[in-house]
């Protein structure tokens, strides 16, 4: 393979997660490692940053702020929710990397993000523009296809086995009287994140905490929720539901639907099976329910990361260059387990266009024929992936985290007429 | 003074904080240095427990179990919320302490906390029933009349300050469009907790995240706080809202109340504010509006406890059993801050009958003129209260929090007919 010699961007697209920037510190400090790649580039919101010609120069950054991203959540270089339609955009996208002899194209992120980045590999490809384009997984969905999980993931679950362990031991203090808490997490189309909540059970103790956890892969129907809810009372006195706000009926139909209104990508606004859950109760069960909406605080609590999940994000960046730098092109980084009885993992490739058509659901024969726990098959995927703690920098008895100077790179072009 | 001889009796009540058990074990290590204390009991869900007589054997807990309540969430004894009334009950509770041979009770809890153990107090000097009672605090409101400050309340700002911080980095990492981000906080009467996530600001940067913190101190207009949104959006685009639920207008009703139920000890159910103030911003401003309310989390996130308040609530612990060895009764620890310029802090007594009537309100001369934030008294308060990181255990991953083994006492009397 020919040396390719030229700049490399780096873009982040889509929800941030608790390690996003740790792979954008992975790319830059390979990218580093190798004399081919000449300037260190980053997009400043994703597909918007190109559009608009605002890249920023990531060389410069101290090795300080690039340490620092490891452990920063957030996008340090901005996101978008940007589904680039018009081929007049797609045009402009290629202008840009010509204009600054972009020849390595690092796009970080799920299903559209990929899906953009294939279209613009294709376009180059047709126009004869010489450039490699590799896509860096992250979500806390953890729903794409072709990788055995996705970064992003092993800290979301850490974050909520942590917080539904804490808000159980709080129920479970009170004394007098039934209580229900519900928990609703994020997991639009998959449950991996509701069943992540299972690893706050300890081993051998089914009837730890959380005792109810419906997902999505899972039809959910009101009276059945209802006989699990008072079971549950009977059994134990309080009752810890953890609910995927994607939840769906029999009819494949969303149990709660927040609004009509969708967002700039042609997403409808999930959310409220949490309240839902709760009318149904206290009208039902009579019973005193608590709600706990983790909302986007499952995405952003680097605090508490797991380490493995940062050291692999970090790892599939410094991957995508290697890979670029060796030849490939249109092709997403994946995790591939190893087979052994401990837990190993290393990088692997697919092809960037079979990404964005599938989403990865949780195997329905992982979870138990109650339909409200999980079996060991999830547990021994799910624990390897939260394992390990972060020692996140405190500045006077918070987090601190890193901030990119982000010093600009002059356009060329004239300006952007979206 | 004489000696007092005989057993002791620890009971928490009230909604748990993630230090209150270090207050378990701050009295149940200093306990077992005092040869006039021969057995240290624990009551199981406070009152409750000893009307029922459910009594169990602390010394008979490991070391390991004992020092594991400094860093485990909830109530390890059980908590109640249960304000003793009826004549029958408080002897009731005078014949259990007899028939133990209680003479020294040691009650954590809050106002209706330190006004059951002053009345029980009273009973026995009117029976002539020898016991010394001390009262040991513990709320994340932090409205406790006669101490500067209340064990729970700097962890539960050092979560909500990185809770916010990291929903504000994540907020600000999207780059089209509006955002608002509003994040209610607990806070009945007081606006402590919504003040104290001004820490999330770093030092000289005013026009940090949180943009907006509104405290029931500072009566509530709809027309000002969408003239701060739409002041806020402007300037950063996006915003980030504080808001305690016990928002009240200039006339003193509460902003959003969730129902007209009130619970067992006459509280009316609060809550809702930040749905509130999401669709008065949706309907008014036309911005995005997510909400986050972070409920129990706030008192339960032992994982982001404060060092200074977890040793702060352990001292409590050991300075009620000094006190009581050394004659004092009818008190209530405090904590009392040093005039140095450095923070110290030691403990005092307080008359158990003056805590009940009083909350201690957030100055309003700490909020400055804006109405929205707060000012240098403010932060010279409360920085000292959130220093310091705990290492929590972990176990596969999650945190592991300790469990009582809580062997039971035999029971002497006739069961409670309550």
């Amino acid at each position: 393979m020919a040396e390719l010699a030229g700049n490399c961007l780096i873009g982040q697209s889509g929800g941030p997660t608790a390690v996003i920037n740790a792979s954008v510190a992975g790319v830059v400090s390979e990218a580093l490692n190798h004399t081919c790649i000449e300037e260190v580039y980053g997009a400043l919101n994703g597909m918007l940053g190109i559009l608009h010609e605002d890249l920023v120069d990531l060389a410069a950054e101290s090795q300080q702020a690039i340490r620092g991203l490891r452990s920063t959540p957030g996008a340090a270089l901005g996101s978008c929710r940007l589904k680039l339609k018009k081929p007049a955009d797609f045009e402009r996208v290629l202008a840009v990397f010509q204009a600054h002899n972009i020849r390595y194209f690092f796009y970080i992120g799920d299903h559209d993000t990929q899906d953009t980045a294939a279209k613009i590999s294709a376009l180059a490809r047709e126009q004869n523009y010489e450039i490699r384009v590799i896509g860096i997984p992250k979500t806390i969905e953890n729903d794409l296809p072709g990788t055995d999980h996705c970064p992003g993931y092993g800290s979301a679950v850490k974050y909520i086995g942590t917080t539904v362990r804490e808000l159980a031991v709080d129920a479970d203090a009170m004394g007098a009287g039934d209580l229900v808490t519900i928990v609703e997490v994020m997991g639009r189309n998959s449950g991996w994140l509701a069943a992540g909540a299972t690893l706050a059970k300890r081993r051998d103790h089914p009837n730890d905490p959380p005792h109810l956890i419906y997902v999505p892969e899972v039809a959910f129907s009101n009276d059945k929720f209802l006989d699990d809810v008072r079971r549950t009372l009977k059994r134990e006195r309080h009752c810890v539901v953890v609910v995927g706000e994607g939840l769906v009926d029999k009819d494949g139909n969303y149990v709660a639907v927040e609004s009509s209104a969708a967002d700039a990508a042609g997403h409808s606004q999930l959310g409220g099976v949490g309240e839902y859950l709760k009318d149904l109760v206290e009208a039902q069960v009579g019973a005193k329910v608590r709600v706990a909406r983790l909302g986007v605080a499952q995405r952003a609590a680097a605090h508490m990361a797991a380490k493995i999940d940062v050291d692999e994000a970090f790892l599939v960046g410094q991957s995508a260059v290697k890979a670029a730098v060796n030849g490939e092109s249109d092709k997403m980084i994946t995790l591939v387990r190893g087979d052994g009885e401990a837990y190993t993992c290393e990088t692997g490739l697919t092809a960037l266009g079979e990404v964005a058509a599938t989403t990865k659901k949780l195997p329905p024969e992982w979870v138990n024929e109650d339909g409200v726990s999980m079996n060991f098959q999830f547990y021994r995927y799910a624990t390897p992936l939260i394992q390990g703690e972060v020692t996140v920098p405190y500045d006077n008895g918070l987090p601190a985290y890193a901030r990119l100077a982000k010093e600009s790179v002059a356009k060329t072009l004239p300006g952007y007429e979206g």
